[in-house]
């Protein structure tokens, strides 16, 4: 099934205790397709970059099957540049410089052939963004939204307009805390659930997610690694292998959501071993296949 | 098999954003007999109280098969106090108040009939004190040995000759990456088999733990709970499961000590739903057999 990915595709400078990485490729869309692309090639991208985006990564994603009729290129401006510095703990991060460039102005406007997606990602953006892009959708399967707490501290009302209208809604639990005003995350599904989503997934990075749907809650760890390099885009490579793979096998039961949580956890694992999206770019399904097996052995048990 | 329990018995002045309770029972020892003895009655127990420390919680564990002859009672001075206050994320603590107490001269003397109990779970105590404990066992089939940063800090060398000797050892994630110097949890990991336990535990409290062995990792959830009243106990309860588990079915494989992992993370879940030992004294079979099943549909996917 056609799947739509909404959210930034743009440059990062980041800097973790194992490097730094200038000017390389990010954005949440980036992360999301490339993640999606291993489970799906009918991928519809919608953002926005200005004429410095090199355009043998628009040919790279376009031979991953990701149609880029939805990019917008604007000349004579620059795109959406963010750079980061990771703590040594590597869960917190400090923001060094934000220019938003052509993102300040982005008003979305899905190509015709874009409309009747089934499967629609919206990649964290500003809600009124996402809503936008809601409005021009015909009758899309399953609506996945992602945010984080800035859009709760500055835009809560709309913020939870957007909510109303998505399936599945992915956001940490810090975040879900915040949005819910519960400490506990089972009180704090049954809050979110009220407010729209049937699906909330609480991504805790290092200590994986959790899946809330209708009471019945499913644990997905994250594969221990040797090495993290570069935690950027983890969220949005969970989110992209979780969409790609319900577009893939279009069924949105919670048993199948469960499967699709272990891919989004299966292409995040990767995304973090190398800066950008080195280790995105470079995967075949043998790659995905082994770590699913080791998924499975990491959480299995007989009893 | 017997199960030899050592660790402190006393009171604790407990305030978390649900409330406060005064004076109560607590103590790792207490912790870990009160949850073993849901897969074991053959317990000895080695721990000091004071004349103050109520007659009828001795008669409690005795009642659960819990050997009490180890336990020492000293006139004319008061068990071992500890005062904590959580902070509203319940993951942080301050220390109000330690009185030590009887625990100041607590110098283990084994009954002789203890020391050749199977199973060993030294819990948090002096390194200098498990050490002792050690050199009473004749031969134990499995020593599972419980630390924290303080000893860390304070006694690293000593620490580090204890932990030579033990099969298991169990410690929370920043404790296994001040111990190891390595923040991967992986590659501490391996540096800490390197130094003697050829099983490591990381108890990662709200998001589970993790099981390391010859190269293989097992990921175990903690059950999201609506309301979470008192962690304090968590860690000791889950010790408790997981060695009176163990002592029952007298299998130390990888396939059991996951199974041991699940049992520890159930006795622990229960742990902290109420304060003190409450939950933990009025559990039978059915209830832990109910939250095994809904541990395995916590983690449960087929792919």
């Amino acid at each position: 099934m056609s799947l739509l990915t909404i959210g930034t595709v743009a440059f990062d400078t980041i800097e973790t205790p194992f490097g730094r990485a200038e000017r390389v490729v990010g954005g949440a869309c980036t992360y999301i397709s490339w993640a999606a692309s291993y489970f799906t090639n009918d991928i519809n991208l919608v953002s926005i970059v200005g004429d410095d985006f090199p355009d043998d990564e628009i040919k790279a994603l376009e031979a991953r099957g990701v149609d880029m009729s939805g990019l917008e290129i604007v000349e004579g401006k620059k795109s959406f540049f963010w750079e980061g510095k990771y703590h040594e703990n590597m869960n917190n991060r400090d923001t060094i410089a934000t220019e938003l460039n052509v993102l300040a102005d982005f008003d979305p406007v899905l190509p015709e052939s874009f409309k009747d997606s089934q499967y629609v990602m919206l990649g964290n953006l500003t809600p009124e963004i996402q809503i936008k892009v809601m409005d021009q959708l015909t009758k899309p399967k399953l609506v996945v939204m992602d945010t984080m707490n800035f859009w709760m501290d500055i835009a809560m009302d709309t913020l939870k307009k957007a909510i109303t209208r998505v399936d599945v809604l992915t956001i940490n639990d810090e975040e879900a805390r915040q949005l819910s005003g519960e400490y506990s995350l089972v009180n704090a599904a049954a809050k979110i659930h009220e407010m729209g989503p049937t699906y909330l997934i609480i991504k805790k990075g290092e200590h994986g997610a959790l899946l809330f749907h209708e009471g019945n809650i499913f644990s997905a760890p994250a594969l221990p690694l040797a090495r993290v390099n570069d935690p950027t885009g983890a969220g949005d490579s969970f989110a992209g292998g979780f969409i790609g793979y319900l577009a893939k096998t279009d069924d949105i039961s919670f048993e199948n959501m469960k499967r699709a949580i272990i891919m989004g956890s299966v292409t995040a694992s990767f995304c973090v071993e190398e800066f950008s999206i080195g280790k995105l770019k470079s995967l075949n399904q043998e790659d995905i296949k082994r770590r699913v097996e080791a998924f499975k052995a990491l959480v299995s048990f007989d009893l």
